[in-house]
C-alpha cells in the first residue's frame, strides 16, 4: 500500500515535477505567475501571437515563408480560444502566465488573463521556441552559458531580411550561444534535425558579417561572455515574429510576455525531424 | 537501330565516361597512368595501405579507434590480392595507377604495378577518401576553391592526438576548405551524414586552437586563400593513417601515391549513413 503525498504547492523546486496539464491548471488558477523556463521539461513550450482574423492570412503566409524564425506548431480556428491539437484542455485566454496586450504597436498592458479581451475574430498562433532545442543541446552534454548563469539568452537584430508578407516585414532576430568549435559542429548537427524549433544555425563566427556591430550589447536579453577559444553561434529567434508584428502596428494584438510561454502536451522528443 | 561508337582512348575528357570496372581495366593494362580525380565520379575511391600480417591487427585496431581519419571500407584476407567486397575483379597488385613502396619508413620506389613485390603475408586496407564527401558538397552547390582552381586540398598536422594502437600513433592530419559561415553550417550537416568518409568537421575557425601556426603554409597539398568573409573548416584527413604508418617505420609497406586511388564498384550514394 503506497501513501499518496498531499498535493504540494507549486514552487520552483517542485514545479518541474508537474505534468504539462498540471502546469496549465496552476497557471489557469492564478497560482503560477512566474516564467515557464524549466517547467514540464520534456514538453514543448511555444511562443504565442494572437491577431485579428483580418491579419491572420498575412501572418500565416509570413510564417510559411520564414520557417526558421517562425516554426508554426499550431493555429486556432478564428474566434476559438481552444488549441486541441496542442493539448485537449488548452484555453489560450488563461493558460499563459503573463500576456502582453499591444494597441497600434504600443505595449498597453501585461495581464495574467485575457478572457475580458477576447473577441470573436481572434486567431491564435503558437510557434516553436528555443527551450526545445536547448533541451536537446543540454541532453547532448553541450553546456549553455546563459542557462548555467540563469540569464536570458542574448538576442540581436541582424541585416538578414525576412521574406515579407502583407504588412509583415523586417530583419531576422537571432539568438547567440558561445561555444567551442567542436561543440558548435555538434550543435549544428543536433539542431539541424529539429526543424520545428529554428533548425540549424544561420551564422557562426564574425558577428559583423550579419550586421551585428557590438556583440557585447544585445538588442534583447542579457549579454554573455565569449571566451578566446569560442565562436559565437547564431540561430533564428522566435523574437523575430514578435518584432515583425510590432513593426506592422496592428490595431490590436496579444502575445505572451518573453519567457512566459504556453506549455503544450507535445513532447520535445516527438517534434518533427527533417 | 542505334550506332555503338567505337571505344574511345582513355583521355582526361572522356575518362569520366568510363565505368569503375573500365577505369581499373585501363589502369591494369598500363594505359591510364594519371591521378584518378574525376574518374568514375559516382564511384567511391579509396586510400590504400598494404602491410605485413604481423602489423595488420595493430593497424585494424588503430582504424577502429580513429574512425574519422581512418574510415575502413575493406580489408583483404592475408596474402589475397583480391578485394571482392569492393569489386569482383579488383586485384590490388595492378589496379592502382601509382604505388609508393616504403622500406623502414623511407620511400623506396613509385611503381605502377606491385606484382613482383607481392608476398603471401600482405594485408590490404582500403580507407574512405574525401573525393566522396567533396562530391556530396559540390552536388549541394557548395563551391570548393581548390577544386575550382585545380589544386590539391590544403592539409595540416594538428596537435589533436589520435588514439594509439601498437606501434601506430601520432597527430591527426586535417584537410581545410575555406567557406562562408552559411556554407560551413550546411557542410557540417552534409558531411556529418557520410560517416564512411571522415564525417563532420573536427574544427572550424581559429587554426591556432588545433596547433596550426601558419595557415598559409600547409604541411601537405597546396595553399588556398581564405577570404575575409570566410572561415577555415577542418576535416579529419586520410593522410593521417599514412603519416602514422610511416612514423611507425615498418620494415615493408606499400601505399597508393597521393591522388592515385583505388576506384571501387561502390557508389558514393550507397555509402553508410549515420
Amino acid at each position: 500500500m503506497s501513501v499518496v503525498p498531499p498535493r504540494a504547492p507549486a514552487t520552483a523546486g517542485r514545479a518541474s515535477l508537474m505534468s504539462a496539464r498540471e502546469v496549465r491548471q496552476e497557471i489557469r488558477a492564478g497560482r503560477w505567475r512566474d516564467h515557464t523556463s524549466g517547467l514540464a521539461p520534456l514538453n514543448v513550450q511555444g511562443n504565442v501571437v494572437i491577431l485579428p482574423a483580418s491579419l491572420a492570412s498575412d501572418f500565416l503566409r509570413f510564417c510559411q515563408r520564414n520557417p526558421k524564425p517562425c516554426p508554426l506548431l499550431g493555429v486556432s480556428e478564428p474566434g476559438d480560444p481552444m488549441l486541441p491539437t496542442l493539448g485537449a484542455d488548452i484555453d489560450i485566454r488563461s493558460d499563459v502566465p503573463r500576456y502582453r496586450v499591444w494597441r497600434n504597436g504600443e505595449l498597453a498592458d501585461e495581464p495574467a488573463d485575457i478572457a475580458a479581451l477576447w473577441q470573436g475574430d481572434l486567431v491564435t498562433f503558437v510557434l516553436g521556441c528555443s527551450f526545445s532545442f536547448e533541451h536537446a543541446l543540454i541532453e547532448a552534454g553541450i553546456e549553455l552559458r546563459h542557462v548555467r548563469q540563469g540569464r536570458n539568452v542574448a538576442m540581436y537584430r541582424t541585416n538578414i531580411p525576412t521574406a515579407p508578407a502583407g504588412p509583415f516585414h523586417g530583419p531576422l532576430v537571432v539568438s547567440m550561444r558561445p561555444m567551442k568549435a567542436a561543440d558548435a559542429i555538434r550543435a549544428v548537427q543536433i539542431t539541424a534535425r529539429v526543424s520545428a524549433v529554428h533548425g540549424a544555425p544561420v551564422h557562426l563566427g564574425d558577428p559583423a558579417l550579419i550586421g551585428i556591430t557590438d556583440i557585447a550589447r544585445p538588442d534583447f536579453g542579457d549579454p554573455v561572455a565569449i571566451e578566446p577559444d569560442e565562436l559565437p553561434v547564431f540561430w533564428a529567434c522566435g523574437v523575430t515574429p514578435q518584432a515583425v508584428v510590432m513593426a506592422a502596428r496592428p490595431g490590436f494584438c496579444i502575445t505572451h510576455a518573453p519567457g512566459y510561454m504556453l506549455v503544450t502536451d507535445w513532447l520535445n522528443r516527438d517534434l518533427p525531424f527533417t
